[in-house]
């Protein structure tokens, strides 16, 4: 039987957490520690990281997205400098201009690219556009989302492929990972394969949205690009004086594959939903479905009647017709999913 | 018996939380709510604190003092403008200049004042020395810290003071309360008496060094003040998608005196400590002790057998000679602060 | 007979000054007089724009186009704040990111517009689709270029169209006046009419371009937007101790009509080269000609022709093929337009 | 006899500029040239100040001492840093917060020294007790003003006694040489001996004060601390279009001698007040008198009655008692200084 309180997809930052994160903070209150960030939990990060990783990295936690991306971009791009990046970015459209802000005023360029994918090829013809000279910001940065806006994945050999052109242009590669536990859990393939041996230099590793209450952490491949990394964070006010609780999130979900786990469930939620959806008629997934995010094309009287069932969710804008936007999350349960297929189902055979 | 890993005075903030944040973030933690503050105990913050401080406010709930500080500041002083504070205080000497950052360039003017509080003599003196016009930034604001970082408190006749300067000039009266919770403890009066009612605009409420794990709240008396504070905070980085979890933190704190409750005893443990000092000879307090915090000028070799019988603390700079910093906390044991008496008596009679 | 040296139609800034300038700088120089533009000279401008207008005014002398737009804009944008303009314009492609500087990193949104003009529709369409809420910067400004980066013109009703918009979802209106008076000098009507009878708030009345050594007014026809204006000019650097050698360029331009005949005589050399092209087969404009640009589409061999013999001149980049741009000053000589018309008949007729 | 216009000390920027620098105008008014540095005159500077210093050096010029310094002080300054200077420093007092803005909130840590000098020995004090870590700003650079605030200067050995300090702890040296050439032109050393021999690196080379209209440059000793200027210059909107005419004042002032011969007899006529209040009861110098600056001591009465006799020169803070500031210029008359003298020893006597 489903939960009135818990057919709720509008975001997966509207869940909670799962009982590890909780532990995971009961144990680390345990005596005292050195406080920002010298304690014991976040001394073994970097190790941690570094195993999951198979490189040597440099490791910084935060506790928000905006703040990961947005001291990570700045740490390699000054307010003279550009960001390439898709046109429905996060740090483009939901950062209430983070990055700029950071930064002192570098500039996101914003590129288009289908299913919320930046393509290797767009920012090739950008780049050879682009004047250099004193008069205009120089580009210095791409930066992709994986998963996307648009609940799309990039594969490694796709990111590989960007990452060439920012060697080739001397361009810094940033990941907004803030669902990377999704792509992951998609891909398949390993940590290091779809980051620094595809070329990224920076990666924002979001744990938030996968089950912890506040916890990223700002992973840099390139250990050169980390420098003065910890004064911008400071500065920001994003270095916590207790971080060990921070960084008992990361280890928790880090630990014993608890972060795949959490991902694969929400991307399996999602897959059921998306799996229904090819057999209603009337109904059209705006872009595929390989993470926990999906994008339904329905007649408005549909949506309606799903609200007025209980469902929530987003309205979506798009150019295609009327668009809901659902997420599913670790802990989405599968009644509910069956709830919402039933009810979908049946909105959309009262709408025709 | 004194547990060795307990003997740790370095700062508040190597303390963890009591066990009613634990339970306040496990109950947090039931179904799903809105994100970004606009969950329902988020909600209920700003009536429970219009309560306490008895007067109309606008709250929002932040992660660490730095952010509380930096973004309350920017949002009454632009890049143009001043900031008077005492030469020690925590914006001025240890946010690695977060009130610049945040305000485009503000100028924190600092002054003297004993025992960490700042007069409102010497402020007047300032204000009439200052020059005003284009070529030099503009006094705008006054920002205190209650306790100081000395561990006095200002009284609240003594606040109101410096708040009629700041009428009288047109300045806003900013309060850093990282200790806010101790100083209340101390005085006895009523929050309103502390802040609004003695010509306080904004408060840092700060609840991390109290127990929290990472939660203060910018309370704003004068309300108009607020304004375009939400898109300084997103845009900072510090409006949490789980926002629910750090207001969860203020509430437990504000609910049935707790915030009192835990700053009272570590008040008393740094009485205690205090109270011994005065009896024992070559030992002397660089300020009064009216918070959680010690300055204690002593003999190098004393610090030196304190520390080698592991107690751990900060060595202090002071004019007056050697001296160390102790912080007590919510958590305090009596038995350890016991043991540092005993090892102070001891090693300063070694001293001599 | 034209001067090898004057073949020189790379931009209307390779030109110095006429003789009134530097009459105006001499006579400028005499005696003391107050510094910081507290000068007489400085004093009389406001009334003389003022008059100019017919309406009350603010101004600020300036010496660079990027330093009056910048200034300008961050008055009436904070860093949370939007700009809309045509992805062309000066302040969104050649300006270093200026704006973005001085408004601690606010966003330019770039709009699309056939001939260099931003549209009212595309303005409303942009607004209609906008999200407000505290994730996304906040919509406060749109700013036009007059005459515009592809030497077009807007008409006093575009420009009014534009500013219905602006007053209905309140947002300031800027022009950037580069090149004000060459397009006065094409419209014909009063100033008032192009400006603030259409909305307009600010100005960037740019003088350089049209004779002066270093000259720019930052005009505000809502006087109530100039506040703090002072400060921002300072503390940019911007705010001259020898004042008076600025206003005196801007007063020797105002005066008698000076900047309209200036600019006059620079429309007309473009003309003249515009009603040539019209009679050269395989050659084209890009863009209407109304102010003293011009965008010529030619064959490649002719374009190496004219600079073989020794014309000088922007190649562009243009989706329709091989383009240069040219751009008369006050100065162009009646000859070298000749020269060069000559000489790109020739030029063409030899790449056929 | 002297002229009442011109009975003028308020500062040496209410004089005009000398002939040479309108015929230097004129004669950079032939024909076009290329913007935005890339002139003819522009390109001489690099190799005119390589001679003048004896040194490599890279060259910016720019129109403001304000924007010189705050520039050239961001170039090497991140918001982290703090800059080290008197506490009466120009960048600290009189540029309305110019070099935070341009540094993004960099900190101003300002020193005590008499007669407006900074020790080496008080830098050095202050190095010793600075903490590092990431909780406090960090040191970065020193800037001294020469000549001072107070009319004082600097020795070569002073300054590379503060040099030496700068290179032990890896701090940039800036001088503000809004009056270099009135300390030159004291010193009788080579510009060489003054600057990079005593280790400073950065120079803001003022020839406003010294007679031109507007132009300052900036120039590097160490030339790969010059990386990046030119973008902030531009984002600064400090790069003029029409560069040609701020470099020919430069050139202008720096050929044969003309900067030192109008700086000496600026300083000559300083002297000669100076000398004369040795001999008038009642009157004292504040500071020695070493360049064209002098603060003098004297009865309000005195004051007054000097006012009343159409002397202007601004009154001054001194806590030794009622004080005025006169400042002479390139073209300050004999006769208006003997009518001072002649009115100073009148109005004391009557004062006594």
């Amino acid at each position: 039987m489903s939960d009135p309180r818990s057919l709720d997809f509008r975001s997966d930052n509207v869940a909670g957490v799962p009982p590890e994160i909780l532990a995971a903070l009961a144990a680390a209150n345990q005596g005292t520690d050195s406080s920002y960030g010298d304690d014991a939990i976040t001394r073994r990060l970097e190790a941690q990281l570094a195993d999951l990783f198979e490189h040597d990295v440099v490791v910084f936690p935060v506790a928000t997205g905006s703040a990961a991306n947005a001291l990570a971009l700045a740490n390699v791009v000054p307010g003279w400098g550009s960001i390439l990046c898709h046109r429905e970015a996060h740090i483009a459209t939901d950062e209430c201009g983070a990055p700029e802000f950071y930064s002192s005023g570098a500039k996101l360029v914003v590129l288009d690219g289908t299913h919320g994918k930046l393509q290797a090829s767009t920012i090739d013809r950008h780049l050879a556009r682009d004047i250099r000279g004193v008069h205009h910001v120089q580009p210095m940065a791409v930066s992709i989302s994986q998963s996307t806006e648009a609940g799309t994945c990039y594969r490694p050999d796709e990111i590989a492929a960007i990452g060439e052109i920012c060697r080739r242009h001397n361009l810094k590669f940033h990941m907004d990972g803030a669902r990377f536990a999704n792509a992951q859990a998609t891909l398949g393939c390993t940590p290091a394969e779809a980051t620094w041996r595809a070329g990224i230099d920076i990666l924002s590793l979001g744990l938030t949205k996968n089950g912890a209450m506040a916890a990223e952490a700002v992973v840099f491949f390139d250990t050169t690009l980390a420098k003065n990394f910890d004064y911008r964070r400071k500065r920001g006010g994003h270095l916590f004086s207790k971080m060990r609780f921070v960084s008992a999130q990361l280890e928790a979900q880090l630990t014993a594959g608890l972060w795949l786990r959490l991902a694969e469930h929400a991307n399996r939620m999602a897959g059921l939903i998306a799996a229904a959806i090819g057999k209603i008629p009337g109904v059209k997934l705006l872009h595929p479905v390989q993470a926990n995010e999906l994008f339904i094309l329905m007649p408005d009287v549909a949506i309606a009647a799903l609200e007025a069932a209980g469902h929530r969710f987003y309205r979506w804008e798009a150019a295609e017709g009327p668009c809901v936007r659902l997420v599913t999350a670790f802990n989405t349960k599968e009644d509910d999913v069956e709830a919402f297929i039933q009810a979908l189902t049946t909105a959309n055979f009262e709408a025709e």
